[in-house]
């Protein structure tokens, strides 16, 4: 069987940026964790000694805190620096971009639309900059329910496919007098999930790597397997089985923005020792 | 057979509101056909002296002026209002509005796209507001040729179809920061073209009434041909032919923006007479 990397896949920019950010801040803790890969968090701890501080309550006064790729809300923003330690900024600024959007766009009148995720912490982090009314919506059918005034400003969660946006703002228009759109979409989302389907659409299997909570993933995952039917979204290499190779002549490999290239590596090594 | 009118059709508020502008201004001129429809501009010159001006030039020093529907070039405007005689505004205050927003989004940097036909008095009276790069365009294929900054605000023709427009708004949010949406499709241009539609469906002809120069005839036209073949876009009852209607049941009627109702009814009259 032929293993095939998608051409583009992996460590984004914001992830690279906050890893770096929590190699050189030994000794300090993430308010949530850092990145959506448990691996690497484990890795951070044991070679950097960054730990991770699930809660506010758990951040001890006066140490140095890493703030997670995602961004986190504006007032736990505040309550952190009120805890006087020192606060490193690793939000992505992808993510931060959005948050001075709805902040700015709340403060001249506009109603907000959030095409997101409301579980989502960059999501929860992104709402909390609005002043007035903010909605995070994933179908057209939550946007139904809402009532919005006549001025809409829209943003998109950053991991979100621009074919589903599009479907929003395509629902919005015609029913708003000003739809003010911004394209607030990562493009290495766009070039990983480009990627994705290039390959997918050529392989028996594809073998998505990622965190089980990592929204990019799971939508590289989606892409995948509206081409290739047997694709499976893991973790690590113990979740990989030998059966689901039988008969494959081309395995193809793809992860999302938070992977790491070691858990990428390691997982293609397990993959050539079942000798398919 | 049978003669349905569409359950929405003909004037619509700019148009009767242009007409009663005109009544009330016996002795004035107005620059360019104050509407699409020549039967009633002659019938405002013989029951209201109103006449016609085609160009600046036709306009004598110190008459009073009309302004057609469809609006005019700020420029223009400026010379009008040089020629001394009193300058009354008829133009439709659905067009005032793309026009007051492409001179703001302008100043305020935004490169303007204007989704309609560059050759039409209302498009080129919105243009002349911008103060900075202004685009119109048609198709996709237009916006491919643009060069277009990383800000772009977007106003479409009052008579244009709002997925038409949705597709120009796809083309350009994923291509660009921040693309500002202003609806400016007129409601009235919707119901009219819904009620076609659903006239349309059913009829075995249609028939189309207005100018053949109003872009939203045309396009009640063509969505009329997309769901009933037989369906003719006609000015005035001596265009009719009797074989049209030859072993039809349903004749659906619908009329433009600027068609006024005794040319209807005129219609309506002669196909009956054909007693088909």
């Amino acid at each position: 069987m032929e293993i095939e990397v998608a051409k583009s896949y992996g460590f984004c920019f914001g992830v690279k940026r906050a890893i770096k950010i929590a190699e050189e801040n030994p000794g300090s803790s993430t308010l949530g964790p850092l990145i959506h890969n448990n691996l690497e968090i484990e890795r951070l701890k044991k070679d950097f000694d960054v730990s991770l501080a699930t809660t506010l309550e758990d951040v001890k006064e006066g140490s140095a805190t890493v703030i997670r790729t995602h961004g986190i809300p504006k007032n736990d923003l505040a309550k952190l620096k009120e805890k006087g330690g020192e606060v490193i900024d690793a939000t992505c600024p992808f993510v931060t971009k959005p948050q001075q959007i709805v902040e700015q766009m709340s403060e001249e009148g506009y109603d907000i639309v959030i095409f997101g995720d409301v579980n989502h912490p960059e999501i929860k982090g992104v709402m909390s900059y609005a002043s007035g009314p903010v909605f995070a919506v994933l179908s057209i059918e939550e946007l139904q329910k809402l009532h919005l005034r006549e001025r809409v400003a829209l943003v998109a969660q950053t991991t979100r496919k621009i074919e589903e946006y599009n479907r929003v703002i395509a629902y919005l228009v015609p029913r708003h007098k000003e739809v003010r759109v911004f394209n607030t979409i990562c493009n290495a989302t766009f070039e990983n999930q480009d990627a994705a389907r290039d390959l997918a659409q050529r392989a028996d299997i594809m073998i998505v790597i990622g965190g089980k909570q990592s929204s990019n993933t799971k939508q590289l995952h989606s892409i995948c397997k509206s081409h290739c039917p047997d694709s499976y979204h893991i973790e690590s290499k113990e979740e990989l089985q030998k059966e689901w190779f039988a008969g494959k002549k081309l395995c193809g490999i793809t992860a999302g923005a938070s992977t790491p290239e070691w858990i990428i590596e390691e997982i293609i090594g397990k993959i050539r020792e079942f000798k398919v």
